[in-house]
């Protein structure tokens, strides 16, 4: 097993200008599970309750998602999330949350899950992040996500949390939230300070950043002309980016950089459509044209311009 | 003469949280015209007062900058904004506006103007834009800037002068609102059916995008750890860009690419301190180094992924 990942499974209902769904299958690792399925063997470590069918579980084997360590309360609901988006589907309104049986989620991982090469700590409570940071002796590379309302109420814990690991993926408020600092650049070598060696920084329309000790690497978002449902966009990147490194020997900023290509793609295929649903029947070749797209739209030569006369000096 | 800019001089009085100007040269021609002079020879049509003095005509002077058709009115005075940035250096709040002068500009080109190969129309009235287009017959390519004033009171007359010039450039909230339309890539499409042949749409710190038919470029900002002074930032972009054409034989999707390099290094740097005095002292050797700095931070290798078992099919 070479990539696991530690987080929700849900049910989402989402209302958008386009349209909307009840109870479809959603959560940081079940976004997080599908993408990076297309790159790499994915282990999930999570919970959910009775009312999780037949239907669930094949999406996940269907895309060979080792679900072992999902582990299945009977008697329990699987936590529920339902919100809604305006027109502008960036800020998603959260009309219910019933946490269920994720409200005592005591992450249990396998022996197997234990040895993973790269561990994915999707967004949940930053103590439960740290103890199971703190069973994987192995790993190569550990990540994290986490969210507003962390930083906010458990703000210690998680900047502890954050010295353990080795990289951290979250979007642009919370990097700046996260530190104190309104400038973006400034923000992120502070958290780097602390002691991860890289830092993706999600920016949703505009795009995707990496820093790292000493090295910077930006893209721009694919463009698209409509966004369906942005729920799970980020995991869906965390995702790309992690099952491309997970399926790759050494990794070092050449293939950090592909990563993120990765996952940019993958998360703008996510937002095509409600939940999982455009991912879940994504073609290699689809993923490879669009990485494709994104060289095309960003390259340009490198050719330094001399004038003839030199002025202003 | 191969590139021309008709628009705004003035002074400028700014206050940011790090420091104040009372009176600084500034407009949208001057930022424009000081920036392209790095690229190629450019001549300013303007109107000024006669408060302009010596000093601030050897600014122009010592970037070769053409002021043959830079009005003097001698019983004026030189158009006036006064401005504040609170930490949020992306909004200016107005303090002070005295047209003066510049109420009644009349762009008047000499023979030598018209005869450019490229013009810039900085942002004024939309009919004083279009007069000025429909007299150079010859030139290869004339851009404009505009503004949310107005799109707002005069949308019929900038539409209509948008039909009639080959590239528009101006910032993103401009291109939405524009275009009535919240999706940026459907608003470009718009913009762009109406005539222009490219759109460049300037992004602030998250970068600028290039729309032509077919064909999108995007490129992240510089990432600058503290911004000073953002007075002027847009035009100066605008002056790389159109500077760097017109010093090219033959404008191609290539060169417009390498283009949105330079305007964006330029902007970069206009932003390090007040107005224009970090440009102003400018070496070709920083250009060029911060362009490199845009390669590097951009480049990624493209590899497609093919995963050995094939899944979600």
């Amino acid at each position: 097993m070479s990539l696991t990942v530690v987080g929700s499974v849900a049910f989402d209902g989402v209302e958008t200008p386009f349209g909307k769904r009840d109870k479809m299958l959603g959560g940081s690792a079940t976004h997080f599970s599908i993408s990076a399925s297309f790159f790499d063997d994915v282990n999930i470590v999570g919970v959910v309750g009775g009312d999780f069918t037949r239907a669930e579980f094949d999406v996940f084997e269907r895309h060979n998602i080792d679900t072992s360590d999902l582990e299945v309360v009977a008697d329990g609901k699987t936590f529920f999330w339902r919100g809604r988006y305006d027109f502008d589907l960036n800020i998603a309104h959260t009309l219910e949350t019933q946490l269920n049986v994720f409200a005592d989620f005591q992450p249990k991982l396998s022996a197997a899950s234990l040895k993973s090469r790269l561990v994915f700590l999707g967004n949940i409570q930053p103590d439960l992040q740290r103890e199971v940071r703190e069973q994987l002796k192995d790993a190569e590379l550990v990540a994290l996500d986490t969210m507003n309302m962390w930083i906010e109420q458990t703000r210690e814990s998680l900047v502890e949390t954050i010295k353990g690991v080795d990289i951290v993926i979250i979007n642009d408020a919370e990097v700046r939230q996260l530190a104190s600092e309104p400038n973006l650049i400034k923000a992120a070598r502070k958290i780097l300070s602390w002691g991860p060696s890289a830092l993706v920084v999600k920016r949703g329309e505009y795009g995707a950043a990496l820093f790292t000790d000493g090295t910077y690497f930006a893209i721009p978002a694919y463009p698209l002309e409509s966004v369906f449902d942005p729920t799970g966009a980020g995991d869906t990147f965390a995702g790309g980016f992690m099952g491309y490194l997970a399926s790759h020997d050494g990794i070092n900023e050449a293939a950090m950089r592909r990563a993120m290509i990765f996952g940019s793609v993958m998360a703008s295929f996510n937002v095509e459509e409600f939940g999982t649903e455009r991912v879940q029947r994504l073609t290699h070749e689809e993923i490879n044209e669009r990485f494709r797209t994104f060289k095309k739209m960003t390259h340009f030569e490198e050719i330094p311009f001399q004038r003839a006369v030199t002025v202003g000096q």
